[in-house]
């Protein structure tokens, strides 16, 4: 059938929870048209998990409750990790590569935590570790990022890449609906889990958005110093006010270099209702890259879920099968960049970086209130681009919309405006992105 | 500084024209990013070119106005084809690959319409011919399709692939200009050639959707049987309409593949305003593909110009840089799938196309004829989603939007509809995705 046949490339899989079951299924539905693209088959050798997965046909299948039978299996090419957590998967990621297997991996945690230490193994005993389900599930990023864009310098990037997030800011844009309550009716769905702190407080996103920076400027992985905001404080009032401005309020992480230094940061945003971005709705999400020579780009697609997340984890595997004879030296680097060629470009504090700015306050309605504001913010170099005061008697909302400007001059600016005796309560500041 | 030093990789470029400038001053501009990414450097070692071209700096180039002498420099690797045309182009690419030169070209009527024989002989050869450019200029859609999503089986795909197209009906749409009054300032913008058939008849999406299909289904690449219809023929009315029924029209290239074939056709679409491909707007480009494992995904981006066509040159420069120590085996098929593996999956008559349709005649303001024109309708299987009518004294517009039906009946219809005396003219008929 074939001019040469190649061997079989046996994976073991550890982990048959939703990616992992999402993984297999389509290795097997897919085998033929997935062998027709190779040039040969991959075989599930062995599978280690602690139970079955009603959904997977695993009768004929190696199957082991302990993973490290998989990543001390010799007949075993590639170890695919969907176990999730960073403490027993570390351990695991490095059996496998110490024993010089293939690694191919969903998790964001893990990548983002320990990659840099993973990478280094895996480049001593020239295997690789493959990651693209581990940012944006079913969207091929990494390497759209790592390789269709290679020949650019990247100059920033912004995604929505948290669905449940995302979820839950186009509900409260869409219907006017408070957070709590989105948020249960997320976790009825099965969008969030019971404790969402990991996707509403962005820890998730800041995970992806380290690796995804990693990749673009040749960066170590530097996940301590990402700026991480959640969007539990967002309330249904904010997301009204700023769409009578014209702009969608989305959680993003963005990414952006300057000459000073590496932006990264995930926090709520407005932006133009306009823009692409704004109109990746519900559960799916999209990164946008802004690269010197090709100019803004967008990539849209199913950021979780068994069968995108498989998706990616199973071309993972294809790329790796037709690797395995490569030589190391000219594979794609696991960060993008040769790994001795990583740059120091430093991580940029917080207060170094520049933006718009959407404050809301509820202020008393009185003669000069507003005067005393845009003095507050004049003295701190802020010019303002427009205001929305609503008429009252007593306590009114004052939503002011500013041009770009240094994140240390808007703290010194709320501060002093929250000391203003009119102004009652804190001050909700929310940060303004114009990706063009 | 490196590990391991591995020699510069040696290319060749053929035409300085737009692309060939952007291909040039990107390899130029970002020659040490690209080092550190590639670990090692590529150099223009010999440029083919009439005349040089006043953006690019090429004093220390070796000049050659015989664009051969590239394909037969002994010292060249790679060879750059970005003459454009399809008979002196076709003779160079396989100049090069008998030479056993890998190549790289962003000519889309070179590979829809020779692609066959060009990837027979290079596979013969051992060598790559790369091709991102040809579709899509710099949006990685050839890499997201081969790759990225090579896990999946392929059901739909559906882009934007001509920006002066898209710009004509983005102005048409907002502007509610008319067809030629929008070609007449896209030829003065530069957007249209000054004789615009191969941009608005859909003669260049045509060449495209070709190498996409191919490349999604594995079948060889068959241009002939592509069905391909322009925009000149759509009118502000027809745009009116179809916006009143919550519709954009856009030229759209479609690939579906169904039991009994692969659909391959490029005409005006009316797709819902609430799309993302409605959305994309301008000059911009955008393929969505739907794949079984990953639902639908967009990728979206620059689809002409110097430096975003350049960019996808230079990153498959990258590719085939890094691939060429690699087991010709293992790397990726030119068209997706092995070669022996191509399918014969028929591509479907026209005829046997099944999809909703927009109706747009002028009719007698008179009783019955709506009647009449239903009848016909349901006498060949037609059943109908909305109607627009308008009140007038003698000749109204008359607008069905019908269910998804087979164009061979749609065929029956319209002729019943046009033999009716008080049908006046001809039925314009646009046809209705849901991309979903």
């Amino acid at each position: 059938m074939w001019g040469i046949v190649l061997k079989p490339v046996k994976v073991g899989i550890c982990g048959l929870g939703t990616v992992g079951s999402g993984t297999f299924n389509i290795l097997r539905h897919n085998a033929e048209e997935i062998t027709r693209r190779v040039g040969r088959s991959i075989v599930v050798e062995q599978i280690g998990a602690r139970q079955v997965n009603p959904t997977c046909d695993t009768t004929d299948i190696d199957m082991t409750s302990d993973i490290f039978d998989v990543a001390n299996n010799p007949e075993i090419d590639i170890v695919i990790e969907l176990i999730g957590g960073t403490t027993v998967a570390r351990e695991l990621v490095l059996t496998a590569v110490e024993n010089g297997k293939h690694v191919v991996t969903a998790n964001k945690a893990l990548i983002a935590e320990h990659g840099n230490e993973i990478f280094a193994k895996a480049q001593e005993k020239g295997v690789m570790v493959a990651f693209e389900a581990a940012v944006a599930g079913g969207i091929p990023i990494i390497k759209t990022l790592r390789e269709g864009l290679s020949s650019n310098k990247i100059e920033w990037l912004a995604g929505i890449i948290n669905g449940t997030g995302n979820f839950i800011m186009t509900e409260m844009s869409e219907k006017g609906r408070a957070f709590a309550d989105v948020l249960k009716e997320a976790q009825e769905l099965g969008y969030a889990e019971a404790d969402p702190t990991f996707d509403v407080e962005g820890i998730d996103a800041a995970h992806k958005l380290t690796i995804l920076a990693s990749i673009a400027y040749g960066i170590p992985l530097q996940f301590e110093k990402t700026y991480t905001e959640g969007i539990s404080r967002i309330t249904a009032q904010d997301v009204a006010f700023a769409r009578e401005l014209g702009y969608s309020i989305k959680h993003l992480g963005i990414a952006r270099r300057t000459k000073a230094g590496v932006e990264l940061r995930v926090h709520p945003t407005l932006i133009s209702q306009k823009a692409l971005l704004a109109n990746v709705n519900g559960v799916m999400n999209a990164v946008m890259v802004k690269g010197d020579a090709v100019g803004p780009t967008l990539t849209y697609g199913a950021g979780a879920g068994a069968m995108p997340t498989g998706s990616s984890v199973v071309a993972d595997i294809i790329d790796v099968a037709r690797t395995l004879t490569a030589d190391p030296t000219n594979r794609v680097p696991h960060l993008a960049f040769q790994p001795e060629q990583l740059s120091d470009l430093d991580v940029l504090a917080m207060e170094d970086v520049e933006c718009g700015f959407f404050l809301n306050m509820m202020v008393q309605d009185r003669a000069g209130v507003l005067a005393n504001i845009t003095q507050i913010l004049s003295n701190n170099g802020i010019s303002i681009e427009s205001v929305i005061q609503r008429e009252g008697s007593d306590l009114v909302p004052l939503v002011v919309m500013t041009h770009d400007v240094k994140e240390r001059n808007m703290n010194a600016a709320i501060a002093a405006i929250e000391a203003l005796p009119d102004v009652a309560g804190t001050v909700q500041r929310i940060r303004v992105e114009n990706l063009a």
